[in-house]
């Protein structure tokens, strides 16, 4: 069988995936975009020769990317979505009752495209009435709005190229001019195993402008790296505790992966003085 | 740079690392043995072409399978360690000042030789005067203990091939024979992302012969998969709560990792159901 070779420049081991047919494959103005079909994972999306997501196994991060967050506030109405084109982060919000507003906030259009064609279950919640999509950069659209937002969600790209903007200090201040009082943050911030020293200036980075910065993982095997980590951000609540019953339909978070999600006190504690050795 | 090409039929991603060298390669009457040096993990050791370990993170791998049973055991005396011809779990059992004696099981030599040369940091405590070597099957070397041992760890090859007939009721029925009443048991079981179905299996059996198993995770980049289960089980005494002093010198195990690498009760409870869809 014909093999994918995801070329990700920033992993130390490469992987290979059975490829039963190239289903799509097109240059947008921002990346190259492709989708496969293998036969373990189903359909999968790939921008820029590195993998976005499968169909098999796109729930460990999308309800990882969404529900602590979500749990963690008191009442999100008002939600920002940056990038997450195929929908997938949509889908995950739009479970919460509270929601009344989402801003969609993808880049590129021809993904969500793609998406709609291709990944109809993760596509899926795209075209509610509560969405609202605009196609821009994420970075500037966060800078227009001035604290009437409940919840920020950043699902980007790999932290290099056009998505660095997403991982400053200057973007992180806008979020948190963006958020309401009881506003929280969250965004993907790489793989402990490969990336840890991104990890640690991803969480410093968002230490200078937050009082309350907090870290949680998932494990994800078609991440490179696959100890996958997210960051998250509050002006006021505390991230570990839920502040809301879970009661959605979900395939692997629940009130007990909340809870567990979160890196352990002392091993933070050593992850940032840079004392873990690997 | 050379690629080595992981061909882990098990697998449905593989796996591509860098080689530097290939500084050892040759066959022993049960398996492959290889040894080549990676830019990112260092050196890396093959069994029959799957990866066994790599220096950078190895430590994830053998802190994991011994020190959880080790600190949940009131008073670890007689350890028998089965296959880890690398010296790993040899190594984490002697951090324990109560061990008076391991019985080292592996049933290729050749392995241990290997190890010795090129794994020196690993294979560091195989000529403690603690530890007893026998290059036998492990399953009959189980077979002919009588109830004297407190704690047996199985570190095999995967769940296939000659490794097995460590995968039986029969074998778990050894098992629990030749340990004391304190006595408890632990061995890996793959992947929860890759191989659930067999993670059920390997619990089903244990069920059969233990009044107490559970199962705890831990996220290993270098084994297919990487969302690695660990089968644990006991005569008596709970496995999640430890009943020794944290004290000893780990890179990622400690106290806190104790309690959260066990899967959540509700989460389990799913899995041994087959209700978790992926």
């Amino acid at each position: 069988m014909i093999k994918y070779f995801e070329k990700d420049p920033y992993a130390p081991i490469q992987y290979l995936y059975d490829v039963e047919k190239v289903l799509y494959k097109s240059k947008s103005p921002f990346q190259e975009i492709m989708v496969i079909e293998n036969p373990y994972f189903g359909k999968i999306l790939i921008l820029d020769e590195v993998i976005q997501l499968t169909e098999r196994d796109e729930f460990f991060y999308h309800e990882m990317l969404v529900h602590p967050v979500m749990h963690a506030h008191p009442d999100p109405k008002n939600v920002i979505v940056i990038g997450g084109g195929d929908g997938g982060a949509i889908r995950e919000v739009l479970k919460h009752d509270s929601v009344e507003k989402v801003y969609f906030i993808e880049i590129d259009e021809e993904v969500i495209n793609v998406s709609k064609k291709f990944f109809p279950t993760v596509a899926c919640s795209i075209d509610d009435s509560r969405v609202e999509i605009k196609c821009m950069d994420g970075a500037e659209f966060v800078k227009q709005r001035e604290g009437d937002i409940d919840a920020i969600i950043v699902d980007s790209t790999d932290i290099v190229g056009f998505a660095k903007s997403l991982f400053t200090v200057e973007f992180f201040k806008s979020v948190k001019d963006a958020l309401a009082n009881d506003g929280m943050f969250v965004t993907l911030s790489e793989s402990l195993h490969f990336h840890k020293d991104l990890v640690i200036e991803v969480q410093e980075a968002m230490k200078l402008i937050f009082p309350i910065v907090d870290l949680y993982t998932a494990s994800i095997a078609t991440y490179a790296g696959n100890w996958w980590t997210f960051s998250a951000a509050s002006k006021k609540h505390d991230l570990r505790q839920m502040r809301r019953e879970y009661k959605i339909d979900t395939k692997y978070y629940n009130d007990e992966i909340h809870l567990q999600a979160f890196m352990p006190p002392k091993m933070y504690e050593r992850l940032m003085q840079r004392k873990l050795q690997w």
